[in-house]
């Protein structure tokens, strides 16, 4: 099924419009094309519909949230629900800004989102603020761990449901769910928090991923974060002595580049619950 | 001839104005500095007759247009129009919205352009729109292959003699003419296509050579190519197993690096038709 | 005193709010990561106050000045100001536009600065402009060389003193001085002027240095220098045949990632005067 999500990237090329931040575009961009995959870039309110209208999914990240590019985000982001192309939101910074929480929860407001992809924090302030979730300070903590895994993955199913996105949140553990099923990921390596913008990359690669698999969003998130993490062991794995983070950003890319649907299946790290 | 372009960018060390995207902006600025060139960025209104002044030539790239940045893109051209400095345009995504292609009409139109340098559907779109050319459609197509070369070579000196453009059309086998003579370069590797912005960077540079080589900008606008094709096939030589697009990114920028005058007149590979 | 600058860091991870140019803003939250801080990316006005709450220092580069951005710049320093955190100033491209020059010359006015960071005709640009100087342009020569290296270093203390900022002017020799010692130090390579952003990425750095070293604000910014420089050195070693400034950049922040406060002890090539 992963190895199929992948493929299915690689065959039809999904061409992917990101309204994104302007710190790691440029790897978001190279990201896209290493999965296999094609980026376009555009934020102007003017510009948005015709580019999303020739693309075939969605990409809203907040990461340097310019109050020019809000409307067009809305624009692009119904225009894409129109055609009927999968959106996804990256509520960067969520949480740590009114202007971001208050945006994301917008967004989240008016618009179909197929995936929401953010770390626990960011989504718990926004299932706090949509008010669709109670208690959520009790009871998921700010970091998704074996002994709080079950508490959290109850946390992201009632989101989901509640939502009707899949939610995917992001960490040492990964969490993937559509309110019926969670996949619960290992792979991955601490090392990949000291580069910027692996999680907008994943965002955009799952992007990609979810717009060629029309039929299994759920297992094609969770698919393209099995990728991202695995890219993370397999380049770490290249690393030689001396080298740092930011050889490690390019092993990343490389890795994903390189990665067959028979890699995915034999090194992603998942169970579903 | 070629060998000569290249020295003189060395030499000279044109200091380059960039208007670009904020995608591929610090790829452009890396090649700008590898080829011997030196970078500035700015597209802010009220600052761009300034910084284009202190400039010898002007990169216009619409990559990730904003209504903001068009003005400075007016006030820029016709200041560097002014002191006589080349301007060369980018017109990235012309054809995909109407924002895009009419910017870039607007801005032909109203600037005396020195080149532009696009891919087949972008200068297609330009010429459709601008009205010189007729019957573009039908003679054209969206891929300059070695079956339609005479087509593609009559299109592209009939658009630069209409424009006084130089036009360069970058693709499988790229195109630079001047409406006499027209190059035909076949340089590079297909696997250029799986990094973001190689085209763009090659605006950069080429912005580089032609101001360095103020007599003879068609030699060194092909010049430009060359040495970005050849960097492609450079680079890709010292890959190694596992490495990817990011990995083969920073190899060709190193092989503009390293490149020297005997290596392009060695390794470059055109006519001239 | 180095080490146990660089230790801090490491150990306090200083949050830093960075509102800097789209050219080289993913190397400088790279560059964070590396040594040991953490990077946010905010210039939207109406975001930057909550951003640079939650943050521990304030670093302005105007490299890509917008007129939007500016109140932004100005809001930051404000909050940042009110909550005590370090403000440090990358004037880049002051002299080379009014805009530039004007918007620098306003944030000294308005603002606490720590840190003002730049090479040493920006340096000049504002210590002119300001009026606190005099007679800058006999004194002091657009590079800081052996030969003139006593005006120089008497020029960095005197601007120091009247602004009361700490002053960091880099170059193939680097001063910083908070207008009663001057460090003078001599690490780097001519290499790094090959690649963009280094000063960029410097100016990021040294604001986590400060940030985390309130008490040693003085030794911290040299501190940073010493890093930057070392690492060009250190990354310079790791470079093989073929190589060019695109690997060279990925090995300096590699170089970063890697030092330990023995490295930087050892490593540092400074004086006091």
């Amino acid at each position: 099924m992963l190895k199929k999500c992948l493929e299915n990237v690689r065959k039809t090329v999904p061409l992917v419009h990101n309204i994104t931040n302007y710190v790691t575009v440029n790897d978001v961009a190279n990201v896209l094309l290493a999965c296999g995959g094609s980026p376009i870039m555009s934020d102007e309110a003017e510009d948005v519909e015709d580019i999303t209208s020739v693309c075939g999914g969605l990409n809203i990240n907040i990461g340097t949230l310019h109050k020019t590019s809000i409307e067009g985000m809305f624009r692009a982001g119904k225009k894409a629900n129109e055609l009927g192309h999968p959106v996804l939101l990256d509520p960067v910074g969520a949480g740590a800004s009114a202007l971001r929480t208050n945006t994301a929860l917008d967004l989240m407001r008016e618009l179909d989102l197929a995936v929401i992809r953010g770390n626990i924090s960011e989504i718990k302030t926004l299932a706090l603020g949509s008010g669709t979730t109670k208690g959520v300070d009790a009871d998921v903590a700010d970091a998704v761990t074996e002994e709080d895994l079950d508490e959290a993955v109850e946390f992201v199913k009632r989101f989901a449901k509640e939502t009707g996105s899949i939610i995917a949140v992001t960490g040492a553990i990964d969490l993937v769910s559509d309110g019926e099923k969670c996949y619960v990921i290992r792979n991955g390596r601490p090392e990949m928090g000291k580069i910027t913008g692996t999680g907008c990359q994943l965002s955009g690669m799952m992007t990609a991923y979810v717009t060629a698999n029309p039929d299994d969003r759920l297992e094609a998130a969770a698919a393209a974060v099995c990728v991202m993490g695995l890219a993370g062991e397999n380049g770490w794995s290249r690393m030689q002595e001396g080298d740092g983070n930011a050889t490690y950003r390019n092993r990343i890319i490389d890795a994903i580049y390189n990665m067959t649907g028979e890699d995915l299946e034999k090194g992603a790290d998942y169970e579903i619950r």
